[in-house]
């Protein structure tokens, strides 16, 4: 078996329903990621966002099971895999791959700082070749400013270049115009670029990247998917300038807990306001400041409330 | 049963040692931590120079296992039992408890970034009430050169506060001496404060401090253990001259893989040099200077070609 799929679009890393005992809440992720795809948004199921980091293996693989077995396709799904030990993520890769995800997307291996290039290209061609499946397709993960390991451009194209077929894609979370312009200008074959935020979408778009993997679309992914579709048009520039300003806007949160609070809201449904140790939910009168902007912004999430 | 043992003096997070196939090996690792102790070193195993952050939770289990059965007293006995996912954290430390081990060297979750003071409270605080172990003592781990996550004089009066008798020391890798003193300053009642180096044991002893958890103590264990029982001794400058020097030297390589190198050297057995990435070993050109500048300082390392 081989995965000649590919991510292009709109990905979110969806955030994580944890019940009171802190467990994770799987009817209720699955309902969340099912209103998601029905928004034409994909699902970077333990992304950071996700709080994915707080999470044993176990828990991922369970949920994994959880959300296939309720039939959303796997092609749809970009599990994060990459933890600090390499036991670790292999395991938790291959069973993505075994799961025929459409992708895994990796974090480098992030508690030591400082490591070479050597370092981590031995640390990602250890995963792959121990999962050793050919339906691993492994989009890499740079976020320096969380994970502080970072990806150079070097050690990308070494990767893709020993693994074709196999590396397939970079999600750029670096917040840094330079390096994502520079991922999509090197063309690497069969490579897709996803940037880590749609406020630069239309400019990547137009340079080539095949989409984004947005936190926001947790909460705004129609209007995400729609600049997307329509990069080309007239209103591109407009419709770019107001997902940038709402992004601004989140962004003068704490994200995580304003993204839960904002499903909580448009839910109708507390539960969805909890987080795991060491992030914490909203102060009252942040959230309540969150609220009162959403409320001027006319900001909706159609048919969440009926989302099962 | 409860647990009225503290750790004072020195101790060393053990290096690990690799097979072939990057599998911890066992019996060189229990080899190695019975020299250690035949130099008056406990055991911080699974610390963050145990390369402990490239291994997984069950691993660690049966490592820590494996120790104890060889007849490895667990009081001297040390894991570093922080990760970033909660029910990790608790699995890994409620082993340690159970174990009896002398204590746990905790950890802050340290993948997200810039979390708050109430955030890392609600995380320790988890995995103590969770574990529900009154043999239980948590060392805190502050290293925020690696770690990037701090532990605030605040946030450590909090806990203490909270939980006496369980929350009983710190080691402080911060390298910011302001901070060191601080701590040991702030004496707090049945609390230990541990400094992350040896390059300031004497000034730390005169504070008031407990001793030392040192990576130089690997391989350096009998002149730092000479320094803290003999801090009061007329030649406690020279020795703590001698220490800082010998250290500045060690950090003049990656630390880890010069750790490796010498334990690798002075043992005659090369298998020790290995590392899991991300990490990797010195380059020959390195090592060459490494060995030249040990012969000639006169180095040596007594009994450990004999150790099993």
């Amino acid at each position: 078996m081989t995965n000649s799929f590919r991510f292009t679009g709109v990905l979110t890393p969806v955030v994580m329903p944890f019940d009171e005992d802190l467990a994770p809440d799987t009817d209720r992720l699955i309902a969340q990621c099912k209103w998601l795809l029905s928004q034409n948004v994909n699902i970077a199921v333990f992304g950071t966002n996700s709080e994915a980091n707080s999470l044993s293996v176990d828990e991922k693989i369970d949920l994994l099971d959880a959300l296939i077995d309720s039939e959303i396709d796997p092609k749809t799904l970009m599990p994060g895999t990459g933890l600090c030990a390499l036991p670790d993520t292999i395991r938790l890769t291959r069973h993505v791959a075994r799961r025929d995800c459409g992708g895994a997307l990796m974090l480098p291996p992030f508690y030591y700082k400082g490591v070479s290039d050597e370092g981590l290209f031995r640390a990602f061609s250890e995963v792959i070749e121990r999962v050793g499946d050919s339906r691993l397709r492994v989009y890499l993960y740079h976020i320096p400013p969380v994970a502080q390991v970072g990806l150079s451009l070097a050690l990308v194209e070494r990767l893709v270049s020993r693994y074709p077929g196999t590396v397939v894609g970079i999600k750029d979370s670096s917040g840094d115009w330079q390096n994502t312009s520079a991922l999509i200008r090197a063309e690497m074959d069969d490579f897709q670029v996803l940037t880590g935020t749609e406020s630069n979408l239309l400019d990547s778009m137009r340079l080539g990247a095949a989409g984004c993997i947005s936190a926001t679309a947790n909460i705004n992914p129609a209007a995400i998917h729609n600049l997307y579709t329509n990069w080309q048009a007239e209103t591109a520039e407009e419709m770019q300038r107001a997902l940038a300003e709402f992004r601004d806007f989140i962004q003068s949160f704490p994200v995580i807990p304003a993204l839960k609070a904002t499903v909580s809201r448009y839910r109708g449904d507390d539960e969805w306001r909890r987080l795991r140790p060491p992030l914490v939910e909203l102060d009252e009168e942040s959230c309540n400041r969150l609220y009162s902007e959403l409320d001027k912004r006319h900001f909706a999430m159609p048919g969440i409330a009926q989302a099962a």
